[in-house]
């Protein structure tokens, strides 16, 4: 079983590791990280420099394909990326994407008609894809699975373990990474932290998650 | 604010990068991957190829760093990435890790006497070196803080956050990854997990994890 992981510049890195050390888990599964050439592809922070292992073009019939989101402005409106995944998922058992990766697989027109998630300040930009946006962490429609924002990946991931190979294998993923979670807030949501908390982050990062989807 | 990860072959991805998509968020903060050279170092699955951003002599007073775990052999007892932590240390503000990143801090002498974690099947290791091991997710020590097995570094990071910047925000970083955990089941822990999968997990994982540590 071959899992392909797209990168481009400014993904978000944990978007990409979180499902990777997942899926990398998985018996007789093969994890792969593509980009548009093998040259270096740095993160959104410009702080992970990745030297993808294949070319999009060498990965022309992956399994699984999970798509990262980032700053993918430069991918939209019909990048590399995007058109590699229209061409692959023609033959993908899953075709998966975690936080705003999921509007990378709506510009491939691949979310039309479909119940899909993003992070939660890219919500509404699903609709601009035919794609019905839900609240949900993880949505499965079909072949289609999107995870929401960024750390969301991982229990997209478990979950997608859990159907590819059952229950029993799933758990024994997570008991490997130790995904007992603790988180120290209860802030994880907009619906969940504070007013001010979501006031900030949404000036702050609004700018740069609407700058993904040129109007 | 120079947070430092150091990076080792066959070092485990999700450990540094849930630490480095928390830390890098922080306002202020320069996250840099370091290693002995800036070769490209491969993860533990040798699929994830980083080049680092420098030298381990090229960072040689960090006010923070992250030792993430992994197929660290070749770094024990005083390898490289060891060597430079004893030397880091006498000048960082905390200095941490995630999963069996701990048994580096031990074999640089660090935790002689501190109370610290580890991943679940890596603890025991912990008494070799002096320090007193805890079932707990996240230890803090002083200005040492460790985390257990892998994704426990996304807890561990927000905590640390906190206690360098505040409550808020923290929560405006977690807000901004999304981190309202969902695991699909409650198999995080050994405490939590069906005895089978313990068993199985236990079997796999164990011969990796005691090779860590030269007897």
């Amino acid at each position: 079983m071959q899992i392909a992981i797209p990168l481009y510049d400014e993904f978000t890195a944990l978007d990409a590791i979180g499902p990777h050390d997942v899926l990398a888990s998985l018996p007789g599964a093969e994890v792969v990280l593509v980009a548009e050439r093998t040259d270096v592809v740095s993160n959104d922070h410009g702080s992970v420099r990745v030297v993808p292992a294949a070319t999009l073009d060498e990965v022309p019939k992956p399994d699984v394909v999970v798509v990262p989101g980032g700053n993918h402005h430069n991918q939209l409106p019909d990048g590399p990326v995007v058109q590699w995944l229209r061409r692959v998922d023609a033959t993908t058992t899953w075709t998966t994407s975690v936080c705003t990766g999921s509007l990378l697989l709506g510009a491939a027109g691949l979310l039309d008609g479909r119940r899909a998630t993003s992070h939660w300040l890219a919500l509404e930009q699903l609709t601009r894809f035919g794609a019905e946006p839900t609240g949900e962490r993880v949505v499965f429609d079909g072949k289609y699975v999107t995870a929401a924002g960024v750390s969301a990946g991982i229990d997209m991931a478990l979950r997608l373990v859990a159907r590819i190979a059952g229950d029993e294998v799933a758990q024994g993923v997570q008991l490997g990474i130790e995904y007992d979670p603790q988180p120290p807030f209860d802030a994880g949501s907009p619906e969940k932290a504070p007013a001010a908390v979501v006031d900030f982050v949404d000036a702050q990062l609004r700018p740069m998650v609407e700058g993904r989807v040129p109007a």
